[in-house]
C-alpha cells in the first residue's frame, strides 16, 4: 500500500498527514467526538473524528470493531495531561481527515478482550487470537523459537530437517498415530526426531532442529496436547549428562534475556515475570530428591522410578524457596523409565545420565547421553522387548563411528506456557490438537 | 570433552600442544610416516605419525575411516612447498603425541566420496550424508532455511507453528494422506499452511512460517517427494500480487546475498555457483509466454490452462539468455487451475492474480493475491464442488475483517536443490520419503 505509515512509526511524522491502515480495534463515541483505536501489525494508535467533519462522522457511525479501514489523518502531539507513558503513542493522537472503508466485520460473538471459558475461546480462535493478550502470547513464542535457533546456530550447531513420516514406531512406546502409506502400507507419526538427530551427529557433530512431532496420547490435561513443535539439540563428543545440561542452560539463559529485552510491552500485557535463572541451579539425582521430600514432608516415595506431579512441584517450590531458582534438573532416573539410548552409568548401576529439567512446577525437558557404542545399543534395544531389525537404518550411524553424545527435546508450548506462567498449555498453543479437537470439536 | 581444540581454531595454537577429538576422514600410509586426515563439525586437518613414534604407528596402523579417536599433537606451520591455500588448514599440520580410540567402526560399505547410484545413497543415509558433497549441501540448506526466518523477521513477519493434523482434505485436491485419530475418526496431514496462515494475517498482518506438509501424490521423479518443508509468508494490505512478487524477491535476493557469503567453502566442494538475480526479473502473463513459445518455437500451446515442464524450461532459458535472470515470473494462471482462495483479476476475468516463480527450469515457489471478501470466498468454494461447512472455522476470519492480503509458499528442499543445481530433489532431502521408501525401500 502506497505511501502506508505503520502505527509504530507515527511518531516520525508528527504534524504530518499520514495515511494508515488496520482494524478498528475500539470505537467510543464521547458526544460530538467519535474515537476510535486504531491496530496495524505493528501497534494501537487513538485517532478522533472532530465534530466539524460531518461526512466523516456519518462513516465513523457505522464502523464496528474488527472493520478494515484506511485512514487519512494528521499526526497530533496529545496535550500534556492526555499523555500516558505507559503505552505506544501514548503522547499523540491521529486527527481523522479521511476514513475509507477496505472490508467490514459481522458484528462480534462476543468482546474481543473479554475472557471466555477454554471451549469457547478454542472454537472461535480465527477470532480470538486477535485479543490483546492472545497476540502477546504467540509474539513471545515467536522470540522463543527464533532465539532458541539463533542462539544454537552462533554456537555452531546446524540445523537440520526431521521427517515425520516414519516407517516404524520405533520407541515402542505405542502412542503413535497411524498413516495409510502407499500401496496397503502403514507409516506413523513422528513422536520425535531423537533417532534422526542422532544420525546428524554423525554428520556434523552438533545439531538442532525444531520439528512438529506427534502423540497419541489418550489423556486430556492442562499440560498435554497431541501435537506440538519440538524443540532439539544433540552434540557429540561429550564427557556425560552435564555438558549436555550446561548447553541447555546456557540456551535456556539466552532465551530468557533475549525474551526480556525484546517483548517488555507483551510481558506487560500479559502481567507476568519470566521465571527465575540464577548463574547456578539445583542439580540433584531422583533417589536425594525423593528422600528430601521424604525428610522434609514426611511422604516416602522413595524406590519409585518417577516423580508424582505433586512431586514436581514441591521440588520447584523448594528450589525456588532455597537458591532462587525457578529451574531445578533431576539427573539419575532409572533405566527402567527410560527410552533404549539412554546412556546407563557405569558408577551407579541401574540408573542413567539422564535429566528432566523442572520449572515452575513442572517438566520442561527431557535430555541425557546417549549409548554410542553399536552392540550395547543392539543390546538395549532386544532388552526393552524391542527387534533391532526395526532399527536397521538408524543403527548405521554407529556401525561408522559414534562419539559420546547427548541431547534434548523440550516442547515449545509448554516453555511457552511456563515462562509466562499460563494456567494451561493450551492458551500457549496455536490450534491445539486433542482428542476431541482438531480446530472444531470433532462431531460424535 | 576438557580444553579441544575445535579443528577450524587451530591456526591460533601454532607451535602448541593441542586435544583434537574427530573422525578419522582418511588414512594414507606413506613408506614409515602415516597421514590421517581428522574431521570434527568445524573442519578437517592433516595429521602426521612420524617414524620415531613406535608406540603410536602401532595403533594408527589400525585406524581406518570414520573411527572416532582423541588425539593429542603439536600444530606445525607446513614448509612453504607443502602449502595449500585453497583448503582450511592447508598451511598447518599435527604432529601426533599420541592417539586414543574413542569408537571403531565397521569396514565401510564403499569409500565414503564415490559417488554412487540415488538408491544406493539412500539405503546407506547415516554414512553417505558423511560425505563432503552431502555436508556441503545440507549446510548450505541449514544457511538457506535460518536466513529466510532472520530476513523476514528483520522485516517485522511474525513467525508461527502451523498445525499439521487437520480435519479435513480441504483444498480437495485429494493427495492427502489419511490418519487415524482418536475414537474412529479420521484425520488428514496438512498439504500447506495455506488456511492457518490466511487467519494469522488477521492477528499480526504479516507471517511465516517453516513448516512440513504432506503430498500423497504417486508420482515418483526427480522433483516430487511426499513430504518436505515449506517455506511460507503471507502479508496484509497489498495493492495486488505484484506487492508479493516484491517481497519474494527481496527474501531470496537476502538468502542468496547469505548463503554466497557463508557458504563458499560449500559451493566450491561443490563446484557450482548460485542463480543470477538481477535488479529486475522479468515478470509475464501466462498468455504471453504462451505466445511467445509460438512465435519462438512455432510450438502452439496457446490456450494451454499451463505450462508443461518443458515449456518451464524454455521460458528460464529464454529469461537468462535474454534478461541475464535465472529467475523469471508467470503471472495470470486460469482461475479454474488455481486453488479457490485465489483472487480473479477484475480486469482481466477468469485470469487470476497469481504467479509461479520460476528458476533453472522449474517451478520454485506460487504464490499471489487471495479473496478477502467473506461471501465470494464462500461463492468460490461452492464453484469448486467444495462444501463451505468444512471451511468455517477458516471462514470465520473472513467475518470478521480480512484486509487485501496474498502471500506465497516454496519448498525448502527444491530451492536448495536449483540454488545448488542438483539434478534430483532427493539428493537436497534429508531422508527423503517417497513412494516405496521410508528410510529404507519399504518391502512389498
Amino acid at each position: 500500500m502506497q505511501n502506508r505509515v505503520l502505527i509504530k512509526n507515527l511518531k516520525e511524522y508528527i504534524d504530518s498527514e499520514v495515511l494508515v491502515a488496520g482494524w478498528i480495534n475500539v470505537r467510543r463515541d464521547h458526544g460530538k467526538l467519535i474515537f476510535l483505536d486504531i491496530r496495524d501489525g505493528s501497534g494501537i494508535v487513538q485517532a478522533v473524528v472532530l465534530p466539524d467533519k460531518k461526512d466523516i462522522l456519518s462513516t465513523a457511525e457505522k464502523l464496528r470493531p474488527e472493520w478494515v479501514v484506511e485512514i487519512k489523518a494528521k499526526v497530533n502531539r496529545r496535550p500534556e495531561k492526555m499523555i500516558n507513558a505507559e503505552i505506544l503513542n501514548g503522547d499523540i493522537e491521529l486527527e481523522i481527515l479521511g476514513v475509507e472503508v477496505v472490508s467490514e466485520a459481522d458484528e462480534l460473538p462476543f468482546e474481543k478482550d473479554v475472557e471466555v471459558n477454554i471451549d469457547t475461546y478454542l472454537d472461535n480462535m480465527p477470532f480470538t487470537l486477535r485479543s490483546e493478550k492472545t497476540r502477546a502470547i504467540f509474539k513471545v513464542q515467536s522470540e522463543i523459537v527464533g532465539e532458541y535457533r539463533r542462539t544454537l546456530a552462533d554456537r555452531s550447531f546446524i540445523e537440520y530437517q526431521s521427517p515425520k513420516l516414519v516407517g516404524d514406531d520405533a520407541e515402542g512406546g505405542g502412542n503413535v498415530f497411524k498413516v495409510d502409506y502407499f500401496n496397503d502400507k502403514t507409516a506413523f507419526l513422528a513422536t520425535s526426531p531423537q533417532l534422526y538427530k542422532q544420525i546428524m551427529v554423525g554428520v556434523y557433530e552438533k545439531v538442532f532442529t525444531t520439528s512438529t512431532v506427534f502423540r497419541a496420547e489418550k489423556h486430556s490435561t492442562t499440560r498435554h496436547i497431541n501435537e506440538y513443535t519440538s524443540l532439539d539439540a544433540e552434540l557429540g563428543f561429550i564427557k556425560d549428562h552435564n555438558d549436555v545440561l550446561i548447553e541447555l542452560i546456557k540456551t535456556i539463559r539466552s532465551i530468557l534475556s533475549h525474551v526480556a529485552d525484546k517483548c517488555q510491552d507483551e510481558l506487560k500485557v500479559l502481567n507476568t515475570t519470566l521465571p527465575k535463572l540464577p548463574q547456578d541451579i539445583p542439580v540433584m539425582k531422583l533417589r536425594e530428591v525423593q528422600e528430601l521430600i521424604k525428610k522434609e514432608t514426611g511422604e516416602d516415595c522413595t524406590g519409585e522410578p518417577d516423580l508424582e506431579p505433586s512431586h514436581e512441584r514441591w521440588i520447584c517450590k523448594y528450589a525456588l524457596e532455597k537458591f532462587g531458582s525457578d529451574f531445578v534438573a533431576v539427573t539419575h532416573y532409572p533405566v527402567s523409565k527410560r527410552p533404549f539410548y539412554t546412556y546407563e552409568d557405569e558408577d551407579d548401576l541401574s540408573f542413567t545420565k539422564s535429566f528432566d529439567l523442572l520449572c515452575r512446577g513442572v517438566e520442561i525437558t527431557t535430555g541425557g547421553q546417549r549409548i554410542n557404542n553399536h552392540d550395547q545399543l543392539v543390546d538395549k534395544i532386544k532388552e526393552k522387548g524391542l527387534d533391532p531389525k526395526s532399527f536397521s537404518f538408524y543403527l548405521q550411524a554407529f556401525k561408522y563411528g559414534m562419539p559420546p553424545h547427548g541431547g534434548w527435546g523440550m516442547g515449545l508450548e509448554r516453555l511457552t506456557q511456563k515462562f509466562l506462567d499460563l494456567d494451561n498449555v493450551k492458551k500457549a498453543t496455536l490450534f491445539p490438537r486433542e482428542i476431541n479437537r482438531i480446530d472444531s470439536l470433532l462431531s460424535k
